[in-house]
């Protein structure tokens, strides 16, 4: 069983910032400035090439904590951030520029890269969690979430299904060939958001994933626009899906 | 040119109540019981069989009156609520019903008797909105939406794609075969709602119908269940979304 150490400590709007490592796996824990009491626990998984305190994380958590007044960690994938990347990262992330240069499909490369980080990232997320729950503010037996698109969701999806104390997801953004599988055992609440005229990943193949969650509740948010033109009234949205299915005292919008 | 003549007027749970008639169609204006000054209208249509003042109804308006200060209203559509029907609608509602209990696929007499309804309705809508723009709290030249689901939706198309005072829409859950060629004209903002497992309606005719729309800024919100078993945070997803899009100081989420 790994601990959790704090390696870090900062407040600012609204927001008590905490660094920490489980296992030598370095994180971040957002909770309320205020120290109010236990509340339920959004883990986030970060996109591709990004880490774990990119604008997106930041925003995102910052929403989910001033708005919701829930906790949210992010950890860095293996590869990302303040983590080294193996000789095999560095070809994954060759392959992908060069296909990218060449205006080459990256959906190949990406499942495949994107799978192989899941299965190291997986066991250590499930070893930050146990170490989180730990902690008195959140606690063992709260309620547990998940927020990832994109690479977030490669991993969240494979660790979801492996996880029953996950209870609630937001996922989207990724291809179905190595996710639907997994998809078809997960069960809980899902919100799915993806890119109507996404250039990466083929419309049918995103509408493939989200129909394989075997969830009864579940919602697909599709808007019009790229890859990356995602609104962000999407993050705002996940915030109160994260409300409403955490929190049985929760708003229910 | 119609008057307006108000017939009508209650007030309770902060929602001033007007009946009111234009052209002999009746309608019901909903507005901000503190009489607060001009605010965006929402002309909203009912679902088939169904009436201006349905709980449906009034629980929307109830929503983005209190939730958005907005002004809303709603008028019986041909052959429904206060107003007669003719031999043809008689025999158009023999046909569905008919058709329903025989197990039969209820789309075609739908769609056929809708469009047959949106023809009545959509010059009886506008003359509506001519006449409930030379209200004060309303004025010409505000913004102006349109929130129909299902009948709401086949009459609301053809309404938003001819009449170019209509800046924002709400719509879902119908047929594309009669709406495709009009919503390819429609490039306001759309919210459009519906059931990834309607028995009614198919789910690639309902991506068809989303899809046509000419709209940059358009989102599909798609929620796993039947037809009639559209979750009740899609109401309140509506509200933020003419929040958002009738008024530039309205809230960004």
């Amino acid at each position: 069983m790994h601990s959790l150490h704090f390696t870090g400590e900062t407040f600012s709007n609204g927001l008590r910032e905490r660094d920490f490592t489980v296992g030598g796996v370095p994180g971040v824990l957002w909770s309320p400035a205020s120290g109010a009491g236990r509340a339920p626990l959004v883990l986030m998984g970060h996109g591709g090439g990004t880490h774990k305190k990119a604008p997106a994380m930041l925003g995102r958590a910052h929403l989910l904590v001033t708005g919701a007044g829930l906790n949210v960690a992010v950890i860095d994938a293996p590869g990302h951030g303040d983590r080294p990347r193996t000789a095999y990262d560095e070809r994954q992330i060759d392959a992908m520029q060069r296909a990218m240069a060449a205006g080459e499909p990256v959906g190949p490369i990406v499942v495949r890269y994107n799978g192989e980080l899941a299965r190291r990232a997986v066991p250590e997320w499930r070893a930050t969690l146990d170490a989180l729950q730990r902690l008195p503010e959140i606690g063992a037996g709260g309620p547990v979430g998940y927020y990832g698109i994109n690479m977030g969701t490669a991993i969240g999806v494979p660790l979801t299904a492996a996880d029953t104390r996950i209870s609630a997801a937001v996922f989207g953004q990724f291809w179905p060939e190595s996710l639907v599988e997994l998809a078809r055992r997960i069960t809980v609440p899902i919100e799915f958001v993806l890119q109507w005229d996404d250039e990466h990943i083929p419309r049918q193949a995103g509408l493939e994933l989200f129909d394989a969650f075997a969830s009864t509740r579940k919602t697909l948010h599709a808007n019009a626009g790229r890859h990356k033109e995602v609104p962000r009234f999407e993050a705002d949205s996940a915030v109160r899906f994260f409300a409403r299915t955490l929190s049985s005292a929760g708003p229910t919008t």
